[in-house]
């Protein structure tokens, strides 16, 4: 059977980074897609493992030969998804989650139908400033900015499959599990069974 | 949070009564619902446990009405869900399973638009065949006739929004329970919850 390509998004400090971690650790079927970007690596940041690394010039190559299932500039550094290892991976059955932003969940759910698109989202909008200020990486402006884009981003929900609203990591997580469950109850993946007469 | 109407049908002999029975079981926030007939009690059955036993007048008075959320005659018996005691679960909160034919599931889809269709079936045709047989509750003839049925109802299929098979009944169970789950992530879910700013 076909792997689930799962696109999860939601605001910086929501989680979503740890609800993604933790599922690839406890489903050894689950892939993480690993993004492009021409920006530099950062401290004990691995090519291939955190990010494929690569030069402005391959990146457009990429843009132009229809290479990427989504891609963004953001700050004059490219970000995308090289389609290739994705698809890889979902012919050989692997599921794999893409963690990326609004902007380009919803190009991966224009050009590729079968998509699942999970927003997650925290309990309360003050839980989400809570959050972010815990991890004690941005300035007050930076939290500011974030928490008026996380409103901007909410627009969204009604273009996703799916809200998991993460107030405990655990049940967040399993909450993302019973979706990629029930969508491989789809009558699509049925047929692909073979058990129709 | 309002409850999820969840519409569980699937060919004779392909378990779904023990998989509803089991999950009403172990889930006491869910509730199955009970048809009225006009068919008279078999030995062992409860008006308002088993069925609402009521008159052809009555019955007709309840279709006029619009009091059905799905209704069919049977060899010259009337089956239907009455609308009024699911309507009160489901505001109450509860979810409540109907187990109802596929001509039903498809009047119940037509007319509520938020219910949940699931279609069982068996691993294999002829799994179906030998558990028709191990019921030992018909003869040759009807169990062709059974298979043949199912056959037929196979085609409503993608007119549902699941489709789990019956290999072993606890793993039916949790994916029936992950769709649950999964549905209640629903984007028009979360509107409700009072966690948009």
């Amino acid at each position: 059977m076909r792997g689930l390509l799962v696109v999860v998004s939601g605001p910086s400090g929501v989680g979503k980074g740890t609800i993604c971690e933790v599922l690839c650790r406890r489903n050894d079927r689950i892939s993480l897609s690993i993004s492009a970007t021409t920006r530099s690596p950062r401290a004990g940041e691995v090519d291939q493992v955190h990010y494929y690394f690569t030069t402005p010039e391959r990146f457009r190559e990429m843009i132009a030969r229809g290479e990427l299932l989504e891609w963004a500039e953001v700050y004059g550094d490219y970000y995308g998804t090289p389609r290739a290892p994705v698809a890889r991976m979902l012919e050989s059955g692997r599921d794999v989650i893409l963690e990326i932003d609004v902007q380009g969940a919803l190009q991966v759910k224009e050009r590729t139908p079968g998509a699942v698109l999970i927003f997650v989202w925290p309990p309360s909008p003050a839980e989400l400033e809570r959050r972010l200020r815990g991890r004690a990486k941005d300035s007050e402006e930076q939290i500011a900015r974030r928490l008026e884009w996380a409103r901007t981003e909410l627009q969204a929900v009604p273009k996703y499959d799916y809200v998991v609203v993460n107030d405990q990591v655990e049940d967040a997580v399993c909450k993302v599990e019973a979706i990629m469950v029930a969508e491989k109850c789809r009558p699509v993946y049925f047929a692909g069974l073979g058990v129709v007469t």
